[in-house]
C-alpha cells in the first residue's frame, strides 16, 4: 500500500491518456475532480491486489457517455458517490475498495475521487489495460463475471439499480439510460471480491500509467524525445507520423464516433492515414492495409511534446505520431477477440498482433 | 370483501376496454392470463379501499409498451410476477395487495394475475378511472406520491429499481428500459400506504368497470342498444356515428400513435370525425371543432354489438359509435390538466368539459 497524492495523479492521468487510446474521457476532467477530492479529503492509498483478502467487495467505478458531453457537463464532484452508494446500498455492504474499470482518460483517474471522498482505497488494477467502449468490454466477462446489479446515477438525483442476464444487455440498459440522463452518468458496476479481482482484472495498471507519465515528462525535461520514451515504456511501436489534414465526428446514441485522416510526413509523405474511432481510436488504415486494430492500443500523441491526444481534442494541423501498443494477452483469445475484436466494430480486417508487422521481423519493422 | 372469479373477469374486461378508451393494451390479451391464473391458484380477492389499513403496503403493478407490440409477444403468465418481487425485495417488505394503475384494458387485468399468482388481494381501485399513456399521469401524482422505487422487467430474466426525482424522470427511464427490452416490459410502481390509496386514488373502478361489462352483455341478451346502456351506465354522451375511412399508425418510442377518419353516417353524414390517439384516444375532432377531447374520456363502440374498439383493432369498414364520457374530477383542476390536458398532448384545443357541449343546455345537446 502506497499514498497517491495530487502531484502524483498528473503523471497518472498523463499516462491514463496514453493507454486510453483517444478515449475514456477528458484526462484533465477527472485529474481535475480527483485533485479537488484529495485536497478535501487527503491522499489515496493504492492497493496492490495481492494486499485483498479474497473475500473483500471491491466495488469498481466510472463515468459512461460521451466524452465530448461530458467536457460541456462537468461533474460537480460528491455526484460521482450517487451510484457508488446505491450499489453499496442494493447489496447491503460497504466496499473495502473501488477500482478504474478502464486504464484509460478519465476513468482511470474518476476512482481516485470516490476513493477519496469515501475514505477508502483503490486497488491497483483495471479491467482492460486500456480504454474500450462499451460496458461487457471487460476482462472480468472472459471470467464469467457478472456486470450487475449495476448503480447508475445523474447530477439531478436520478438513479437505477440494473440486473441483466449478461453482461452486453448490462451495457444495453446503461447506454440508454445515458443518454436520458443527458449524456453523461456515474456509474458503479462489477461488483467483485479480492479473489475475483486477483483472477480477472488486470494487475498494477494504475502503476503502469504513472510510469508512463514520468517517463513523458522526464523526457520533456531531459530535453529528449517524448514520443521515444512512451514508445519504450509501453512497448509499443511508432507506425505512422504526419499532420491531421481531416476529422469527422458525431455523437450518436451515447458515443463519439468518427474517424481522422493524417498525411503522412518524413518516411510517411504522400500516403495518408485513416484511424476510426468509436470513443476510443479502433482502426489504423494506410489505405486498405489496417496497420493496427483493437484490441491492440491506437495512441495518438503530439510529436513535439508527446501529449496523447483524445478523439474530441484531435484538429486539423496538428502534427502527430500514432504508436501502436500490444494489448493484455487474454483479448487475443478466441472469447477475447469475440468480445472486442474488428468484426464486433464492424471492421471486416482480421486481428494481426501489432508486433507481427512492426516487430523485429515483421513485416513493417 | 368478494371474491372474482374467472366468469366476472368477463365483464370486468369488457368494461376496461371502455373506460380504455382504446388503449391499456388488449384486453383479451389480458383477461386471458389472468384467467389462467384463477383457474391455477383459485379467485382473487378485491378488498375495497376502505378496508385497507393505514399502514398496509399496497404496490400497483402493470404492462408498459405499445399494444401493438404486446399482441406478437405474448406474456407467459409467471414473468409478470419479476417486476412485482424485485419491488418487494427493494423495499423489504411484502404487499398487502396489488392494485390496478389504469382502470383500461390489460392493465385493469393484469393485476388479477400478480393477486392469483401471489394468493393476495386486488384493491377496487385505480390510479387514472381511465387509461392514460404515459407513467406519471395519475391522481397520485396530483397528490405528490412519488412513483419510484420503481421496478421493470422483461420476460428474459431482465430487470432494474428506478429511482428518480420526480415522476416525469420515472416515465422516461422507463420508456427506453421498455424499448430496449422489446417495446414491453412489466413493472411495478407507486408503492403506496393504506391511507395514500385511499387519498389519492380513484376508488371502486373495478366494481365500476364490471358495472359497464354486465350492462353490454345485459343488454346483447335482452337485444336492446348496448351503446345505449353504456351511455347511460357510464354517464356519457354519444357524440358520433360512423363508419371508419381511414386508420393512420406508426410505433414511435414506445407508444402506438396514429390517427382514425370516421365519415359520419346518419345524422353526421358528409362529415368526418378525426380523432387523434396516442396508445389512448385523445382528440376527436369534427373539422376544427373539438367535440370531445383528453382528460374526458373518448371511447369508440362498435355500432352493433357495442364491442369497445381499441385503437390497434381499428379498421377500414367498422361502423362505430363514438362516445364522450367525462372524466374523475381532479383532472379537471389546473394540475390535473397540466398533467393530462390537450396542450400536455400538442393540441391547441383548450379544454372544455364533455357536458358543457352534450349535457342538458350544452351547443351541441
Amino acid at each position: 500500500m502506497r499514498e497517491i497524492t495530487g502531484d502524483a495523479l498528473e503523471d497518472i492521468a498523463l499516462g491514463a491518456a496514453v493507454l486510453g487510446t483517444g478515449g475514456g474521457g477528458n484526462p484533465y476532467l477527472g485529474k481535475l475532480m480527483a485533485r479537488g477530492a484529495i485536497e478535501r479529503r487527503g491522499p489515496v492509498r493504492l492497493l496492490d491486489p495481492d494486499e485483498l483478502a479474497d473475500d473483500d467487495l471491491v466495488v469498481p467505478s466510472a463515468m459512461m457517455g460521451a466524452p465530448t458531453v461530458m467536457v460541456e457537463k462537468i461533474p460537480r464532484g460528491d455526484e460521482v458517490l450517487g451510484a457508488f452508494r446505491a450499489l453499496e446500498a442494493h447489496l447491503g455492504r460497504r466496499a473495502r475498495a473501488t477500482m478504474s474499470c478502464e486504464a484509460g482518460g478519465l476513468n482511470s483517474t474518476t476512482p481516485f475521487t470516490v476513493a477519496a471522498e469515501l475514505g477508502i482505497p483503490l486497488v491497483d488494477a483495471d479491467m482492460m489495460g486500456r480504454a474500450f467502449p462499451e460496458l461487457q468490454m471487460c476482462t472480468p466477462t472472459l471470467h464469467g463475471v457478472a456486470a450487475t446489479p449495476m448503480a447508475i446515477a445523474d447530477e439531478k438525483g436520478n438513479s437505477a439499480i440494473i440486473t441483466t442476464v449478461d453482461n452486453r444487455w448490462t451495457e444495453t440498459f446503461a447506454r440508454t439510460l445515458t443518454v436520458d440522463m443527458g449524456c453523461s452518468a456515474m456509474i458503479a458496476l462489477y461488483a467483485m471480491t479480492g479473489r475475483q479481482v486477483k483472477d480477472a482484472c488486470v494487475p498494477r495498471t494504475i502503476s503502469t500509467i504513472e510510469g508512463i507519465g514520468r517517463a513523458i515528462r522526464d523526457a520533456r525535461a531531459r530535453h529528449v524525445d517524448p514520443v521515444a520514451a512512451v514508445r519504450e515504456v509501453t512497448g509499443g511501436y511508432v507506425v505512422w507520423r504526419g499532420k491531421v489534414a481531416d476529422v469527422e465526428r458525431r455523437t450518436a446514441t451515447g458515443f463519439a464516433r468518427g474517424e481522422a485522416a493524417i498525411a503522412g510526413t518524413g518516411a510517411y509523405e504522400g500516403r495518408t492515414l485513416r484511424v476510426a474511432f468509436q470513443n476510443e481510436f479502433l482502426l489504423a488504415r494506410d489505405g486498405e492495409e489496417a496497420l493496427v486494430s483493437t484490441p491492440d492500443l491506437i495512441t495518438i500523441l503530439d510529436a513535439e511534446t508527446g501529449e496523447p491526444i483524445t478523439t474530441e481534442e484531435l484538429r486539423y494541423g496538428f502534427r502527430v505520431a500514432v504508436l501502436g501498443i500490444p494489448c493484455d494477452p487474454r483479448w487475443r483469445t478466441e472469447a477475447g477477440l469475440g468480445l472486442v475484436g474488428p468484426a464486433y466494430f464492424g471492421y471486416e480486417t482480421p486481428y494481426v498482433p501489432v508486433e507481427w508487422r512492426f516487430g523485429p521481423g515483421g513485416d513493417r519493422s
